[in-house]
């Protein structure tokens, strides 16, 4: 059994610890890092007894069993991991908004995206140029051409692209076009894309599998991170459950568990969370307030009209408000848009 | 198939809708009524077309069948509901929090946690008098004795008492002590005791069941409704999904998507959501930012001695801290705490 | 950490247990009882060392902690629990298969499926007379006059009465007329019914709660076996996943688990679990195969108009086949119908 | 809406739905082609008719969209689809059972599995060359040569390859070794994969994802189909659910299910399914009950010393026993090992 203790612990909170290790019969050794103060005693220890060190003060994890994961662990770097990307840091005080369409469709409504998700405040362009699609038979995207649509329409209005690999044959191209490799939920465990993401070099996000546990999501971060690429952002963007009124379920307590285990910044797609264009307001307030590092926000200007997911894209007019929201709340708890 | 419109719908509005069910070959017939505008067609629509009339402006809802649900329904009800219970409203502009120990433990620790939680500004005492436990050997609750000791502590800090019912034989002496008769997750679908609850004429607190999907939830107010009992506030509590790190997963999303198909106030309940304390701070600020219209909060002076549920209760100097994060969260968006 | 060993086991197997234990630096003891051969540790051990003990000959169960119920743990008693009831003995080497229509509808009805039931070879009547409906305008079943239909069709033909109980108020009621007393899904976590069962001295068959783990369903019989009766029958009925062309997904691997970590009888409810007539058949022998120890099948003459469940019932005619499919899959395993 | 008849439907039977169609206030016409006879009305049809109307005899499909996928559909294909490999068939009466180690660790391994594979009566030799494993730092599989050892040692013994892709790069190369291509759960939705598999014209087996809908899974089998490649074979391999005591929930119901919605052979992999050895032999024989057209089973002679999935592993003598019953129970159908 391991204890880390928080950063800031003071030696009678680590008494107090040691002291109830001992109580349950345990043999607790204290170790002294620069990592910080972690305790561990030989052997596992019962769910209960967990329970009661975890909540007691200056206690930041306990468990049985070292994390699975080592790079992406809170443990193996105390520090909150904050990405630079020209003027944009991710992970810092400011929150990162990145917003556009599902898909690009073609370069005249992307350069007008592109001009109204910069005025609004976001600091990226989202949009799907290799889409998976459940079905053949459904749009697949433009590939490498509405690479070069994204690229040139943020080149304008001082935006980040970010768009969706698939293919390990494809990262070393989308480098000259991307400045964050997305790797989306379908592609959470696929080890050979995660490798070859790690290896380009580039920032990448990581979107959680619609059925992986956070554990397992923590692990997909260190395939990307175990080849030298530490630049790793997450994304919560729903689980699958039995509840269908939404498109999947929006796993807001995600956000404050990854951030406990974790140093890496934190994403949330209220888009895709819900599937539905209503909820993307409340729900990224929610996300916002739960502690997350930015949005992925779906924005077509003719939802009804978009060759794909107008039903969860919110309008240009309706980005707005969401910006002057959800920077209302980031300001409570010390952050702004 | 329906569509209901939302009340402040315009014409033009009415008319884009009407225009879009004639493109795709339906033949609708608008309906004014004291309810507002509705329009119906012959037949059932297809996911898609459904997908693409709830996303234009002006459309509430609109679906295949009429909701299963009838009396807990916004179409039924426009307005939303709010219930009065002495000098408390639930579900206007101010949040309603309910705070208070898992168990009723002894008089000493309920009135000392009743001054504080009254201190922090929480409308209401939450305990527990009788406990439903997994286990026959876990602790099951002081009972009537319990029930008392929460009036006595509540009715000296002009608190309302909030508890949970289990047994139909017990709802008429529970009246006598309780302003809210709480219906927990695993009553959800008890629909003996639902019945009971509504004939008592209390208002009620019904929990979500933890596989319960949202309709199902909705039915099951409808089982307390039908006896004539309005008075139903639902609160979402988390739902059983397969991450392991958090007790539950607490659907935030449910509460937008209740408070569009519903006028009845809806409550979250971190604790027991997240079952960790140290999340019910971020979780209840998500809460509040997606529109709850309150929290149910579990607070322990001593959680690591607790007889239940030590490990979600939060400590009363936290409960302050709280009150003032989701104060300003709640401002964002035109409410207080 | 304790080691359970099979009742069989041989000295060799246990010296290699102790072995292995002693080889990942544990201490283990051995306790001989009158209910085998226990192996114990200090603390608790991680999951991949219970993974590798629990691989071993000999062993049954290994754990960290003794499961959270007693009564029901095959540990508490080793050979099956076979329960008699008149000339029927269920969870013995003769499979129970218990038929008859959803809801009590008619006398005529009833007395009819009766007979049918008798000549296909079951040797109990099902039918509701109280139903838990999602919504309170669906029927309800008749009350107490089903129930003497039910005994007075059964009676007629030698077969037992299988009914399910929803309310406590109902519990001595109903002992007049059912042979088992049926705890349904929704009521697997409804403690003060429970008890009232337990303490009615009938035999009980439990359904699995639809998000219930196998375990909190072990606990939920240990409510009912606390107060002194040991009569439990189990019925998995399905869960509820994510899967929707099954109306819930029949755990069959919850009969092996079950039959290894508990001796109580098993039986399965394939009507339910999938909610689709034609696959009633290929379920119900699947569920044999797996090492159930009978059925729970829903009959109707015309399942079109059937008042509740029609779409899942299956003909008599088809009872027949499905019980000569059963008894060939039977004989497979050392058991028939 | 859309009925699709039964090929060997009745004239009355025909006309006894269209009776019920015209009952419902629908206007349905009749088509008679190659395909047999469909119905067809204007519009969809809510969920309660569609159940009315597939509980209709002679009705094997009703539905309001035509199913999402195409070449998988027993619409498209009426027979059965059975696949030709060298002696073996598979889909058609008698079972193909493939049996192997879950990853090849060394030569001398792999030729006496293989042997004793052969000699248990399976028609094909499982192994992992390339692994996806959860952690970077978990054994990986020994790729290429281990192709080598696979190919080599399944010839000495008359038997099939089957084994594991997981990059798009590595196809090519593997359909030199391999007489199927698996496609593993966590590949599922890997849409550049499943296309390069369809282009390679090799036999492929495509596991079902674990959170992936039968839809889901039918539209991926489209994803290799549409590329020219009919020969598609289903796994069965657990979905993820609430339960911990199994690895996954073995969905038996979906082999009946997808019987009936395509025409493509389905096996069962009960090793992943259940996670636990002595589950093996019992989710077998219900997985053959249900009516799976083989399975795919993990052996390894000392599981305990196994470098991946030795918990599931079962040994060469519980191979020959689970053969002996398994044969069994297919008599009953009319099938064989």
């Amino acid at each position: 059994m391991y204890v880390v203790m928080d950063t800031n612990v003071t030696d009678k909170q680590v008494d107090t610890v040691l002291g109830a290790l001992h109580h349950f019969g345990l043999a607790p050794r204290r170790e002294d890092s620069e990592d910080g103060v972690v305790l561990n005693t030989d052997g596992d220890s019962p769910r209960e007894i967990l329970g009661s060190i975890r909540a007691m003060p200056g206690v930041l994890q306990a468990g049985n069993l070292w994390p699975p994961y080592r790079l992406p662990a809170r443990r193996h770097q105390a520090a909150d991991t904050q990405i630079r990307i020209g003027p944009v840091t991710i992970g810092g005080e400011r929150l990162a908004i990145f917003a556009g369409p599902c898909s690009v469709e073609n370069e005249e409504m992307v350069y007008a995206l592109a001009r109204q998700v910069k005025a609004a405040g976001a600091v990226g362009l989202r949009g799907g140029a290799f889409k998976p699609r459940t079905s053949p038979y459904s749009f697949q995207g433009l590939g490498q051409s509405a690479l070069k649509t994204l690229r040139g329409a943020a080149d304008e209005n001082g935006l980040l692209v970010i768009t969706e690999v698939l293919d390990t044959r494809h990262v070393e191209m989308m480098t000259q076009y991307a400045d964050i490799l997305q790797v989306g939920s379908r592609s959470m465990e696929n080890y050979p894309l995660l490798r070859e993401v790690g290896r380009s070099g580039k920032p990448a996000m990581l979107k959680r599998g619609r059925s992986a546990t956070i554990e397992e999501w923590l692990q997909a971060a260190e395939y990307i991170m175990v080849e030298g690429n530490n630049n790793v952002i997450l994304c919560e963007r729903g689980i699958r459950t039995f509840e269908g009124l939404t498109r999947n379920t929006l796993d807001i307590s995600a956000i404050p568990v990854v951030k406990a285990l974790s140093h890496l910044p934190i994403l949330a797609d209220p888009s895709h969370g819900t599937g539905l264009r209503d909820k993307v307001l409340p729900m990224s307030r929610a996300a916002v307030a739960a502690g997350a590092d930015g949005l992925l926000i779906e924005v077509h200007a003719q939802p009804d009209q978009a060759l794909s997911d107008g039903a969860q894209s919110i309008r240009p007019e309706q980005l707005i408000r969401l910006m002057t929201e959800v920077d209302g709340i980031a300001k409570v708890i010390g952050r702004r848009c």
